[in-house]
Formats: structure tokens, sequence, C-alpha cells
């Protein structure tokens, strides 16, 4: 189907109906490869199977599969997380699940890592423009004063949701609302983004002080980017995790010591502040890309999620003391792709599916990162790192 | 099996052989479900298929399973791609999809989006510790001058690899010199891990004032995280896209107007910098981690490569300019992850798989972006961003 | 005097006393151009005029002289400030009271600022260290509860001081409380000092966990330097000012138009952003550094006052709207140098001396740095910027 | 004079000659007050020796004074600063220039500071507008091979500075470009300007491509701002200094421990990581402004100026490595302010006035910082921070 403009055009219905399946690829079908395609991203699945991603995707032509591999048993005890965990990564990077499992191994051998969640909400940060200073600050004032009103708007559009906080931050005729939302076991960027519809209509309906005009969502949330705000605040899951080390463990298992160890993080901390890092710390992204893969977490929030701050220290008896801090953590346990086949296969390995397991699966998540600091720098300590990504990367 | 610290271990073999997987997943057996779950993750492939991860993860249990739509026709006027584009784009989040799909087809309506690769490089960045800032000094100088050596060494190591710049950074005793390498049609991290480890074996025969001790990488390279060096220089490819689009269309299409859309930007961008953000922009993860996955890019790489500068003007004529610029695309087209079946198949779609494609895959991608930020912002201006997300995720 | 190590010693009296400043002249003896320093350092003073410096030096040796200029009259209509203010400037660099002094007039004509002082806080922000997270996590939620005693503690240290808030952030074992206080009208840095140390104090004899260690300030209050915390919250005082230019005066006055200032603000917000700046603004720091060296506050403080967003837009009229916030304008009215002989001076030209004034010199200082982004970015618009400097550097 | 906006005017005249002095204060007389802060201003200083200030002033109203003490002796060994130095430093602050004090003489004892001029350089960055993405890689493409036209430009206009470096930064159909100057001993930004504007002339007069608008700077130049670019090149100089502070010394005169100041050095650091600040440091605000006041620099740029990394380590020995990196020391040793009588005499008191003393200016500006680092930190470890403000704020 060519347009006027001379370009092909799908059908435009973007459902996942074997009809809807079968004409996208006839659209496709611009040369002779076209299906080997089909096969390739269709193969393994008979039509029935695929309805599973109905809410999931649009204008849907076949399945990704990406290997995955267990890194573990981790031992955490958190406030939530108490117990030996299987952690599934899904990657197609060589090395990483080797990585992560070696480090795993040391936290568990090492009596486990202790982790705390320390706070959590998402966020949606409205944006309203007024004429005046003068009537923005009206505006703000007057909305100061309504938060019971705002929170039973939300109440309207969620059971799982709670509003737990609005900053306000005003700059000329621009005001900026910042709503905190807990979201219960889901990540709940949709849940957020609901209710500060709800609200906004609201406010519209209400303001003493009419708007020219508002966005629900004026890029001041965090939403999907590394931000300083997010950072020094929250979204999603706030954790913290350490660990302590043995001296004798350092050596046998990394094959360097404390010392060299806390060497490499002043070093390399220094090396995020001067190279203008949100936070400092080695590659949460590896971990936090692979298991939000794994177990159906918005892949695209690793943007967000993979700030920190890893701190190495020794301690007076010698060992290694280390300890990751993560603010925005978005994940969850229900919601998302989390009920897709193998996502929640991978969230049951953890034992960690389903309501009630979101702050766990936070703090299982912070401990796995320490676990991945550890044996990276590791691995930088002892002269390692190049060495076991050629061999691991060339097929042993 | 149980080690003497009283937890199970893995077999020590992590390769991906039929017996290593039996193996595992009989470790794994703590519960009865999880039969079940290896069922999940192991169900559609049969053995022999499995060989093709082989190279690409240890401790293999299985294939997560992501389902992809499709995007476009979207149409780039590139320096090295010239075409309409089929997206692939693997993602859980309802919505994307839809999102991408419109704002690429607005795009090849108004006559595709102009793009352009503007740099190239992958950075590694090893760390060296001397007694004194003057031995600092004397090293820093000394390594200026040793840069056709550097590019000899990294001959060694790589045929597609080149060392085309070298920073120094001296901060007190320490120094941080930071090579900067092309790395032909491979995203090529591993690639320059192999050159800067050469490189450091040679510093350390023959520099003139031995360090005390040194790393291979020491955080300095911008490696799997947002960092203003990468951003305000290159990671991977540095490409600019534009598109200019006509106010009958933005109002056909996205139900608002030119105007709206710059105030949008205005605000928006106002909001990225009070929220602390690096560059300004909307959404360029959800594009990224799409397009990464379905393609075997390393998805990790979202945390660094999701930075950037979105600009939307209005014209003298009153349409509506709009331009990405992203400076840390990682990507290739060959190596890491995009051999394994799936994401070979979607490279192809695209017709961008093999070699001499991963330029053209940039400026692509870039255009992508683009094209999801022209929805985006229609959406939030025409007040549909919650009601799309709503429709779409619960089943239209 | 030489020490035992061979270099010179200061006598050890540190006081203003005639004799001490004698002494320590006899010391710096060591060339012979020393008594013409001595007298150009100390040439208009007579020794007992000299006393009024005694509590804001150690080691005095004569005092340094700073031109002043007058921009003005600046017409600002705030919640505090309300009336025609003039400017005193104290600055060495050729044109920039010129360029506020055309800022200044081109507002007055348009009807004068408007300005809106948002919030208030200093803070400090005392860290302790424990053994473990799980210490630290008990700590942090008993410091929760003690909000009353520490507002007691407070309450003893200073009369015009209160505690307003406290923000907890740990960090593994790590704890930063950061104090916020209102400072009355002083700047407040002492005031807040003193108060967290009394904190402190109390916090050491009653905490149910004892810390190892812990340190009056850990480096997170945003004292002396720009920080993304401070940018966000508040340091000081935040305000906000505004004005609309109509654009018979942009092209009279400024000899450009609305729309090429439009033009210039959006190029440079993106340059801002390229460059990584904490907020984006022109030059504020011009006009800060020289009001504040002019009226006795903490010139120091331009390192974290100097930030802020200006934001320039055209009107649906066709006319200007220029605005600027300030997030960390550290003032005073009393206290720290505002009582010496000409910085008192200067203060009274502005009627903003002594007691509840300190919110309306926040107000006019903001508006001040509207005058000068104004006047900056016109002449970079019309082409003058390069000229004005020349012209008035090399004596017009 | 009041103007038609009812207004108040000054005089047009703004030059420095005792008529145009006496009717600006004519002006000022809007109340009773203002004979005596006439007096105040003008109080000491003869109508013939006001002419000094001719060149750096407009609408001069009087002298701004502010008292001097005197740091030192601190011995610094460096590429070009080799001796002991007396720092004079204006402030109003009490205990600033006893901290200082205490931190010179603590490393004069322990044989003085290492430092270490790395590089030099000031930037401008003007901006270019084309109409199309194209375009502006076309242009970008053309300036990079015109350096030696720009190269010659330049040296029309100044003798002292030397186009060193151009980097350009496209993003959409803007282009920034960034000169890099030495600019001999002066700071040197006026000398860049013209440069930059001849520069541009000659680009609209050659450019084979009409830029639609451009300006002279764009904002991209970190020009009297913190900024990430700046931060990770240089602006102005970049030193490095530092000491080995033997374990006794640290005891007996702070009072406290190597072990412990590097506890606090680790704390701190992850204060300013978590806090968002540029780069890693204590206070160096402090002592830039009080320097930069005495010595005729321009204090408007501690905004820049004070950000870099201060790092403290404990040797194997169990003494105290400390040292401070800072690439943003915007000095000179001529122009600017640097020849009025008091500044000079301070510039002479060090020995460091006029022509080749730029670089050891620099160089001993980082010792004092380096001076000032270790006195705050062993403060703060010692308990001592509070007290010592109290003591020395209210009289001793």
């Amino acid at each position: 189907m060519k347009s006027s403009s001379g370009f092909s055009r799908l059908p435009r219905d973007w459902r996942l109906t074997p009809e809807a399946l079968e004409q996208r690829w006839a659209c496709l079908q611009q040369n002779s490869q076209n299906q080997v395609l089909q096969q390739a991203l269709l193969s393994t699945s008979d039509d029935s199977a695929l309805d599973c991603y109905q809410k999931n995707i649009e204008n849907f032509i076949g399945v990704a599969k990406v290997p995955i591999g267990v890194a573990g048993p981790l031992r955490v005890q958190g406030a939530f997380a108490q117990g030996d965990y299987w952690m599934p990564l899904a990657t197609t990077e060589a090395a990483l699940v080797a990585s992560y499992h070696r480090g795993a191994q040391l936290i568990t051998r090492s009596g486990g890592a202790q982790a705390l969640l320390l706070s959590e909400g998402v966020s949606r940060a409205p944006g309203f423009v007024f004429e005046t200073l003068r009537q923005a600050g009206q505006f703000g004032t007057w909305a100061l004063e309504q938060m019971d009103y705002f929170k039973a708007e939300t109440a309207k559009t969620t059971r799982y949701g709670q509003l737990q906080e609005m900053h306000i931050s005003l700059e000329g005729n621009h005001v900026y609302l910042r709503f905190t939302f807990t979201t219960g076991d889901a990540a709940g960027q949709n849940m957020v983004t609901l209710a500060t519809a709800q609200i906004c209509q609201w406010i519209c309906a209400h303001s003493p002080v009419a708007p020219k005009y508002h966005f629900i969502e004026a890029n001041f949330s965090g939403d999907k980017k590394a931000s300083a705000q997010s950072f020094q605040t929250v979204r999603g899951k706030k954790v913290s995790a350490e660990v302590c080390v043995p001296a004798r463990l350092v050596r046998r298992f990394l094959h360097t010591t404390p010392e060299r160890m806390t060497d490499y993080w002043r070093m390399s901390s220094m090396g995020g502040v001067l190279s203008g890092t949100i936070g400092v710390q080695g590659h949460y992204a590896n971990g936090l890309a692979a298991l939000f893969l794994a177990c159906g977490q918005d892949v695209a929030c690793v943007a967000e999620a993979a700030v920190g701050v890893t701190r190495f220290e020794l301690t007076d008896e010698g060992d290694l003391y280390a300890a990751v801090t993560l603010p925005n953590l978005i994940m969850g346990s229900v919601g998302g792709g989390t009920g897709l086949p193998t996502q929640q296969a991978c969230l049951q390995l953890m034992g960690l599916a389903g309501e009630h397991k979101a702050r766990a699966l936070a703090e299982v998540t912070a401990a796995l990162l320490l676990a991945g600091e550890l044996s990276i720098i590791g691995a930088l300590c002892a002269g390692h790192f190049a060495r076991a990504h050629q061999s691991l990367a060339r097929g042993r």
C-alpha cells in the first residue's frame, strides 16, 4: 500500500490479531528476504501464544529473544528481602553474567549483603503558565493549600497509588508542580500519569487564577533520564546495600587486596567527578539492564536507575567495606511487562513475583549491583579486566 | 550442592552445553515450581538452536522473549542513511510503538528527516598513580609524545579499531589518559579495552617514570553512564537530525499547533535545566532501549546514549522546526548481540545488518528519536498524553 | 624573625592594634619596596579609623580600595521592595556599571520589575558515621522524631535564627543531616554553624546509637559552591523577577528587536546546556560581585549565588518578556561586612541598611541581575558587545 | 532631574571628572543622609587621586574599602613560582585570614607545596545560525580549515594573545565555535572578545554559506559561571598543587590525625557528589575572593574559578598527602584592576606584579587554596570549626 506521498503504509489496525499480523508482514515484503525474517521473528510461537503480548505492544511483528544467565545465589538481609536469591540476567554481552555471578558468590560467602529500602515515590510534574509572576505566585500559594483535594482526586483514579508530596518550583510566570506518589507494587508510571491528569483537571476547574495553558508533564519529573533532582530525592525506590568482605576472601576470590580496591575506589570516584557523572559508580547499568530485561521491568528506565553512589572503605580490621546507594530504582513486581511468560518466570525464579514483592525486589537489586561493583573493581585491580572479556567473548 | 557456608552452588562449568544446562536447572530446583519455569524459559527451543548464544552468555538457563512492534516507514536523508526505514522496537510498554510510529509517519510525510553523523569515537581511560605531582607531570609530558607508539600497539590488537586521540587529565599525583578510538562497524567496547590493555603494557615497559600502580580503566571513559564529558565530546557516534514539519501537518496529525509545541519546548527545556539533567530532551531512552533490544545493541548503554539536546523552533513561515542531537550513540552493525537470530533479523528488516552499516544505523536512530520527541510533545500539547497510555495499556 | 625551619614568621598577635600592625609590617620588610606598599595600603587612614575592622579581619595590614559606580534608578515592585533604587556597584572592570545602568534604566522606563521572594533558608549539614547501614537507618529514624529538641537547641544559640527543616540523606553507613534555618536579616552562615554545633552536641548526648565519629559540616550544605542541590532548593533567599519591555523600548535603547533577543535566548540557553552549567543565565556573577562588594556581603558567596535561570519570551503583542530566578542569594542587611563604613553607606544609599531590609535587598538584587541580562543580551544582539568593552576600557 | 516617566536620571556623562562626580552626587541627593554617604565613600581621597579609576568604572561615586589581612609565608615550589610568599587577603569575614594563615604555615613547615601549571587558555564562543543542518555541517567543515586565517585575524587585534584551538559544536542548524586563546600575562577576557569580533567579521565576509545571524558569544565559553565544560578543559590557568604533611605536624598544628582527615575527605567528597557540585572541594571561593579582591583580579570570576578537586590520602608512612587541582583560574598580573594603587601594592607584596608573573601567580594561588583546604578540614576534624568562627567574629 503506497500513500499519496509515495511511501508504504502499514495497515491502520495496530492490534495483535492474526489478520493484522499477516497484513503487516505483507506490507513489510519489500524484498525477498522478508519471509526469512518473518520466520526468524515468529518461528517458535504458535498464534495463540501471541495473545499474551496484546496489551504490551502495538504493530506486533514478532519476538526478540535474549539469552538469560543466572547469577547467585545472592544472600540478602534486607528489611523486605531475606534469603538467598538466584538472579536471572538477560544480556548479549559476554562476561556480564560471569562477573555478577562472581560478585554474588563473594557477597554470599561474606555472610550476605545488608540492604535497606530508604524511601519510595514516583513523580509527575505538570507545568502551568501564567501572564505574570504575581499570578504565578498566587497560584503557587493556592496550590499549597489544596493537598487534600489533590489526594482525593488521586484516589478516584487508583486503588494502589497515593499522593504523598507536592513540590512547587516557580520560575518567572511558569509554575512546575511535582507530585510524588506511592504506587504499591507497580513501577507506576502510568498510574501517576492518570492521577496527575485527574488533578490537573480539578485544578483547571478550581484555580482562582486561570493558567494561560498547562501541560501534564513539563519535563521536571525525571522520567526516563538521569537528573540531579531524582538523584537527590527518590524516583521509584531508594535503596542502600552494604557488605563487609574479609580480606582473605578478597585475596582468594578477587586476587587483590582491600587496600588496592580502596585505592581504586578513590581514583575512580575522582574519575567520575572529573568526567561529570551524576553520582559516582562503576557499571550499575549492566546489572540493571540485564535484570530489568529478564524481569519485565521498563528497560528504558535504565536511563534514570543507573545513578547512585558506590563507596569502598578499608575497615579498622583491614577488611573491605563496600556500599551502594541507588535512589532511582523504578521497579515493580506487578504490571508492565512482569506478567509476560518469560518475565514472570524470571520473577518467580527469584521468588519475587506478584503483590507485596516490589520492595524486596528493589533491595535484592541493590545487592546485585553491589556484587557487580565488587567484581568489576576486583578485576580492574587484579589486572584481569581485559583478559576476562577477551576469553569469554571469544568462546573461552 | 551446598557449600560449606551453607548455600547452594551452581556447577562451575558456565558454558552452554546440554549437560551444563541440565545440571544448572537441577541446582535451581529448590521448589516444585522450577520445572514450570524451566519450560517457560526454554520451551520453544530445541537444544541445537541454543548454540547461537554460546559466546554471549554464561550460566545460560533460557531465553527472555520481548514482543517487537514496527514503526515507520521513517524517511531519512543522511550522509550515510538514505531511504525509508521500518523500525523494529522491542518493548513491553504499551503506547511506545504507537507513539514512535506516529512520529515516524509525520516525519516521512514532511519529506523526511535530515541526519548528519558528526563524529565518532569510543574511549578507554586508564589511570596511573605516581609518588608526586612532579612525576605525574613528567609522565604526562612523556606520554604526549608517544602517540605513534600507542597507535602501533593498538594495531597489534585490532584490524578495525584505530587510536585517534589521547587526552590527559592530571589531578595531583594521579594521571588519567583517555584514549579515543574508531571502532569500524562494531560498538567496540571490547575492542578498545584490548587495545588499551596493550598500550598500558607498553607504557609500563617504557615509561621513564614508573607508576606506583595503574588501572586499565579509572572511571573516566563514560562507559555505561551519563556524563558531562561524553555529552560534550562523543561516545560512539554523534549525530544530529532535523525536520521541518508544516503547520498543517502538525494540526492534522498532532492536533496542536507549532506555536504550542514551541511553548512546550521552552517550558520543558527549562524543566530539564531546573531538574539538572545532562542535556535537555524528552524521552530518548524509550526509543533507544526498544531499538537497542531489537537490534542486538548493548542495552546497558542506554545509560549513556539517552542524553542529548532537543530543540523546537517556530520558522518564519509558521512551521515547526525540530532537531535532536545525540552525542553518545554506542551502536554497531556487527559484533555483540547483532548476530543472534532475532536481532540479526531486525537489523536486516532495516537493511542495516553487517559491515559498512553502523554509520547509517546511527543516523536512522537519531531520526527515530526525533520522531519520538515530536510525537510525545504533540500528545502533551494536545492533552492526549494520559489518554493514549490509558487506552493502549488497557487493551484499547 | 626567622623560625627554625628557616622562614619568616608573623607575630602571633593577630589583633588589629597599632603595635601589632607595626610589628607585622616590620616583619614584611623583606625588601626596600615595602615602605611604599605600607603607605599604599594604609595611606588614607588614621589609626583610630582602623578600629572598625577589628572584628572582620585578622593579621590586618591595610585596606583595599575599589571604585564604586552607581546604576539606576532601578524601579522594583516586589513583595518587600517598592520604589526606585540607586544601585552601588564596586568593580574594577570597565563597562560593567555602564551595562547594568543601561539595563536598570530600561526596566524603569518599562514600568519597573516585578519581584517576588519565594523562599528563605540557610543550611548546615553535619555528617555522622556508623558501623553499619542498619545503625545508620536506626539513627535516621530516630533523628526524624527529634525536631522539637533540635529547634529548642537552636533557640539556645540565636534569637534570630529558627530551624525550619531537616533533610536526611543516608549513603551506606554514612548519614548526612541537612538543617535549614531562617536567619533573620543576616546572611547567617555563622548563625547556622553555631546552632548546628549545639544540635550536634545534643545528638551525641542523646542518640540511641552512637556514631563512630561525626563532622559539623560534611560538604553537603552548598556553602561557597554552586551545587545542583542548592539550585533546586534554596540557599539564602530565592527570588524571581520579571519585566515586560515594550518592543519600541527594545529598539530605542538596545538597538535590536524582541525577536532577536528571544533568538539569542534560545541559542544561549542551549549554549548553557551544552556547556554543562547549573541553571542557564548570562552573567549574574558580574552584578552580584559588584553589589556584594559594595554592600558588605560575603563576596565568596558569588560562587553559589551566581546560578539561576534567565528566560526571554516574545509576548503575543510582540513585546519582550524577561525573567530571572535566583535560588541562592546569600545576603543580609545586618552582620558580616554590612556595618563597615563604606559598605554601610552603600546600603544606606539604597535605603536598605539595617533590620527588616534583607528581603527587600534580595528582591532588588534580582531586579538588578535582570537589568544586567537585558543589557548584555541587547549588546550581543545589536553587535555592540565587543565595541562597548573596547571603548570603555580604553578610556572612551 | 526627573524624566518624563517620573524617575530621576543621572547625568549622561559617566566619566570620572570632578564636575560629573559632583553632578552625580547632586542627583543622588534625595534625602538628607546623602551628604554623609558622600563623605563616607569619598572621604579619604583628594580629587586628583581619583584619576586612577578613570578606565575601570563608569558613574563613579566613591570607593569601597575592604580590610586586608596577610597570610603566610607560603612556601611554593612550582614551575614558575619559587619561594616564600606573603598572601594579602581582602575580606570582611572573620576567621578567613586566620584559617588560611594557619594552613600556609603548615605547608611551609612541611617543606612547601609543589605546584604545576598544567595548561592555559581563555575562550570565546560565537554562535552561528543557519537554515538547515546541512548548511551548518558545511560551515563547520569549512571553518575547520580556516585556522590559519583565524590566527592571522587574531594577530591584528593583539600582540599578547594567540589563538590556540577551535572547538566546533553543532546542534541542529546551530553551530557554536569555541576559540581558545593564550593571553600573555593578562586575564584576557577583553582581549579574546576583540579577537573573536575580528574573526567573526572575517567569517561573515568569507564563509561559503552565509549564516542567518550570529552572536559573538553564545553562552558556551564558561564566562562568569561554573560549567562542566570549563571544569574539564581549562579556563584561564589550570594548576595542581600538593603537599605531604607529616603526621606529627597534623597533630601539633591541626590537633587531629591524618587518618581522621582522610575519613573527612571521603565523607565530604561524597557529600559534594550527593549535592551535585562541579568537582569536589571545600571552600576555594573564600581564598579566591579574598585574593582576587586584594590583587585587582575580576572578582566575578570566582563564579568559575571556585571549582576543582581536592584529594586527601594517607601515605604508606602514615602521613597526609593533600592535593588541589584548579582548572579555571582566570588571573592576570597586568591589566584589569591590577594597576590600581592598593591592588598593585598587594601584587608587589607577593613579588608578582607586572609582566611574566601571571603563571607564578596562578601557582601560588593554588598553593593558597591548598592551605585553606588543610586548615578548614583540620578544624572540622578537631571540632574547632564553630568555635573558631565564634571567637574571631565576636572579638576574640
